[in-house]
């Protein structure tokens, strides 16, 4: 079964939105680049500087579903109704919206963040699940049910906004499995020890 | 003259460390290593892993005096009475402390950050300074004080502790100027653009 990892690009002082949600600034590694790649099945186009184009990639092949918050739907407004990879989107809420109860992408979880992962990991198969939004994180990473992390590391110091990780609590060991240098981005990816 | 640059260990949710100012988790990659690297001048032993050593001595040989605040001073017990990298240290208080009022490496300067970075540039020639404490770091960012930042980023989430980074308010723009994959540690160094 596939790895479950999560994956955000994160300010050097936490954050991965701004106090408005806006991620201009930090995005820059995703569109700033000269390598222009295009993600299938959308009109977006990434350009990155070459040593990203691997996170790219693997960005792109490496996921059979997604796990998020609401929150995260709501702020991205459904992401234009597709999924972002073109994969399963699994979406824990309290209240499913009707509006959306037949589309071929999104499935609304009433039953909590464990069952939503349970049915992204069968939607997955042998691919990884990703994992969106700051509060379902923190809740599979207190869980003990993930298995990575990724951060793209974006050279700023942002001053304010939304935390990636608060006050967890208990500490969480990691191991570094690969760092990657880029031009607007610092690649980082962590085995979490269990 | 030399630059004035920050150098902390920061675990992945951005704590320096524990609650209880405990830095045993995060110290890791100073002394879980094969390499033997003695601190000259004090019994200290640093034990590094191979790709740490340039780290560990340009610690030992970029910097030509510090500044730091009162609380820093406290909480490491005066570095045993000694400066911790050999060479001067001006500390920012309110109250110079009279027992260590001839001591001949520490300053306290009690007209503010500014005056002691002032000194400790005069003391440090052409080398760097090093700046400690992240009250005396958050001022010095916010003045525009600051020339470089470096980061040992420990492989852990420590859950709670002490900010490195707080709520400093205004985006800073930096660039990765150089990232060391280490077995303990990520080194990461960032010019602040001005």
């Amino acid at each position: 079964m596939g790895k479950v990892s999560v994956g955000f690009t994160m300010s050097l002082d936490g954050f991965i939105a701004e106090p408005n949600d806006d991620v201009g600034r930090l995005f820059k590694w995703y569109f700033g680049g000269d390598i222009a790649i295009p993600v299938p099945g959308t009109s977006m186009v990434f350009k990155v500087a070459p040593a990203s184009v691997e996170i790219i990639q693997e960005l792109l092949d490496a996921y059979g579903a997604i796990v998020t918050g609401r929150r995260d739907f709501d702020v991205s407004k459904a992401w234009g109704g597709k999924s972002p990879l073109g994969v399963p989107v699994f979406i824990v809420t309290h209240n499913a919206p009707q509006e959306w109860a037949h589309s071929e992408w999104f499935t609304f979880v009433t039953d909590g963040v464990e069952s939503a992962l349970e049915q992204a990991k069968k939607a997955a198969g042998d691919k990884k699940v990703a994992v969106g939004g700051t509060t379902i994180t923190q809740q599979l990473l207190k869980a003990g049910l993930l298995d990575e992390i990724h951060i793209d590391l974006a050279p700023i110091l942002l001053g304010d906004g939304i935390r990636l990780f608060d006050h967890l609590g208990t500490p969480i060991e990691l191991e570094s499995t690969r760092v990657i240098e880029s031009k607007f981005a610092t690649h980082l990816t962590f085995r979490i020890v269990k």
